[in-house]
């Protein structure tokens, strides 16, 4: 073990493969379903949504699938991105645990989201789409896809939930330097938004609303658009894996393997981009990495959410999928990672919950910002809240390895910086922030909006 | 030459030696004056604001001074810093030029800035002082520090100029998030904020007013307190240096030797980080990098400044330097670029321009959001306000070569991100910013308000 605090690759170290974990997963996918008939879907209905080329990559068996030279062209202006150890939190916590973190906040956008935001607009280009259509939370979706869609030249119209649109005008700002449309969502540009407004002209939106609004555009487009989505579907998870495959080579500089992936989980994108690589080793190697995802106990979908298949927005329009899901129509309470406010999950990574590859935490808000602030204090670098959930479980798990005397290495992936979310940091110093836990009766509604599935559940 | 976009050092790379272009320089430094007797400044007066072992550093000639192993081993967490090649903005350009930057945004802070805040908090807590004042205006420096007093166990009061401090709330949270205390200028804590408060209670404040708050807290705590100086000061350029030295291996590392050197320059700590040891180059090496500093019109100094000795603060409380002054009572246009609306100069580098040894160029605002924006879409990378001085050049040096069919290679300082800087694009895509040039009566009024020197001006 080196004394380094910094593991830096080189560009030729940039991955030339994702990794497909689905070539080594012991377990069958559930079936993908239409949200209109409830049957298995077809690539001809996925197609109206996306370009072919993703949707091969979303059912592949392949187990490396090659990263286009384009793709990686533009990867090289941030990737590969440093993998560091937390020197000054391990003394901090006096713990023996060695922790090390993957710093994807060096990233154009500030997070991890460009990784897939670069592939989905190359492959939408190469396909003769002329525009591609998103929604945005917090913004930083929006603002990577922005950017990749400036690189592939092809216009971007991003619906952002109101509430951000009119809390984060910085992030908006942000998007439109790269040329994008940003509209407050619901808008009036579409059916289902002006449904919405028509009930409700205050609205604040939601992430399922904006996705409705989204897809809704680009399924009327005659092809001409097509909806990027930032988490969530195999496409993206596999795009993701960059972080891991990168994070094997740097642990491997270091010296040392993990016993502990920890990463926060919204739709599950970041997290499965770094833990995936290294479940490969526990699937084909005999490596026994704990791999844990966290959650907000204000939207605990895989802790406490119901396995089952629903819908991935709230207007029932885009796929149907198994997941642990709080219910399409769930609406989470206002916490600041916005991020993490979906109300369902990756299904790959529901599916080997299930099984029990992975396991789960939910923690609570005040705890992620206490946590948040240790380690900016230590390191440097203030992150995002979303990671911030993360930083709260290697807190913990590093001081359970001091009370047991036991060395432990654990990885986290920093998946942003927080420096859009400075108003979550001045609420939570002024004594603003609340805990928040999800009661049993909301998820106990939830059932009774699930759709109605022939399948084998 | 390789096809790289990144130079990227190791760790054993950071540098072990601060450069002092003092040693090599043919210019005989002008003396610094104590302002209240206008004669040069003795070591204890200096001593009430900042420790011994900064003012050796400010007057010593000695070639390489050594970098304490507690300053580089925080140096770490970002040091080096990457070059990066700008091959995105060649294209666009259409240009023959090389267009190299080095990307000091990467640093906790966002900028340049930690570099000589972790040594004057070093430094600080060796000489036994138990806290430090200091004044910030965008809020970069202020950050820094925080950042530099934390790491060394000291309190920190910053004196944030009051129109900023309410406009850029989330700069003051993340000095708080460092355990500074914030204070919005003038304040009633100090004998001239409540003259100024008592004359004008909605005095929105200035740099000038926030330094002398900051030095008279310092000058009254009996020792207790002192104070840091983000730029201006020859120790500050010389904890800077460390980005020149770098650059240097970074550049070699990419088999070229820049033509042209650019920074922007406010107070010079960025520009002269960068290119006094390239200027090393010139004086000893018989070099000819053309060195050129970059400032806005709206607040002049090197390009239409008077070159003579004034005061450092508008309440004549600092020391009296020879620098190209605006006046010390000098109230800059409202331009974005707040680190560079400083009525001086350093003295270091006014003496090297006096002299021939570098260049100056003013530019307009808008033009500066201009080049900000189409280096942002190449290279992904939103610059701060004041960094986009040095980008305008950039651009125009690129074109320059394009007309004249010259290769040329160009390296810039890129001294900060501007995440905190977004209502800032926004008032410019909003139309909302324009153009500032500094009449002529207002440097003529200038010249009255200089102290009367009896040293050889």
């Amino acid at each position: 073990m080196s004394d380094q605090v910094k593991y830096i690759l080189s560009e030729a170290d940039i991955p030339k493969f994702w990794y497909n974990i689905n070539a080594d997963s012991p377990l069958p996918p559930p079936p993908v379903l239409n949200p209109l008939t409830l049957e298995p879907i077809t690539p001809e209905f996925l197609n109206v949504l996306f370009p072919m080329d993703l949707i091969l990559q979303e059912v592949s068996t392949e187990r490396y699938i090659e990263i286009p030279k384009e793709v990686r062209d533009i990867y090289r202006i941030w990737r590969p991105t440093p993998l560091l150890r937390a020197r000054r939190l391990e003394i901090a916590l006096d713990t023996p645990a060695h922790i090390y973190y993957k710093h994807e906040g060096t990233s154009p956008s500030g997070s991890h989201k460009p990784n897939t935001a670069i592939a989905q607009a190359f492959y939408n280009k190469a396909s003769g789409v002329k525009a591609m259509t998103t929604e945005t939370g917090a913004g930083q979706w929006g603002t990577a896809l922005s950017i990749g869609c400036h690189y592939f030249d092809l216009d971007l119209e991003v619906y952002m939930v109101k509430v951000s649109y009119n809390q984060k005008p910085y992030r908006r700002v942000y998007m439109e330097t790269f040329g994008a449309s940003v509209f407050a969502s619901p808008t009036d540009r579409t059916e289902f938004g002006r449904q919405v407004l028509a009930k409700d002209p205050d609205n604040p939106g939601s992430l399922g609303m904006a996705i409705s609004e989204a897809v809704e555009v680009a399924a009327n487009s005659g092809g001409k658009k097509k909806y990027g989505l930032g988490s969530v579907l195999n496409h993206v998870l596999l795009h993701q894996t960059v972080i891991g495959e990168e994070s094997l080579k740097q642990m491997d500089m270091a010296g040392e393997y993990p016993d502990v992936v920890i990463g926060c989980v919204g739709g599950g994108s970041n997290f499965g981009g770094i833990a995936l690589p290294f479940l490969r080793g526990n699937l084909t190697n005999g490596k026994k990495t704990r791999l844990i995802g966290v959650e907000p106990t204000a939207s605990p979908s895989l802790t406490r959410g119901i396995y089952a298949f629903d819908y991935g927005d709230t207007a029932k329009m885009a796929p149907v999928v198994k997941m642990h899901t709080l219910g399409h129509d769930f609406i989470p309470a206002p916490i600041h990672a916005g991020g993490l406010r979906y109300h369902g999950m990756s299904p790959l990574l529901c599916n080997f919950y299930n099984a029990g590859y992975m396991e789960a935490i939910a923690v609570h808000q005040l705890g992620t910002f206490e946590a948040a602030i240790q380690f900016a204090q230590c390191e440097g670098i203030i992150p995002a809240p979303e990671s911030a959930h993360a930083i709260r479980v290697v807190i913990d798990e590093a001081l359970d390895a001091k009370e047991k005397g036991e060395k432990r290495v654990i990885l986290f992936n920093l998946s942003g910086h927080g420096h859009f979310d400075m108003a979550a940091y001045d609420a939570y110093f002024s004594g603003k922030l609340q805990d928040y836990e999800l009661p049993q009766e909301e998820i106990d509604r939830a059932r009774v909006t699930l759709p109605k599935v022939s399948m084998p559940a």
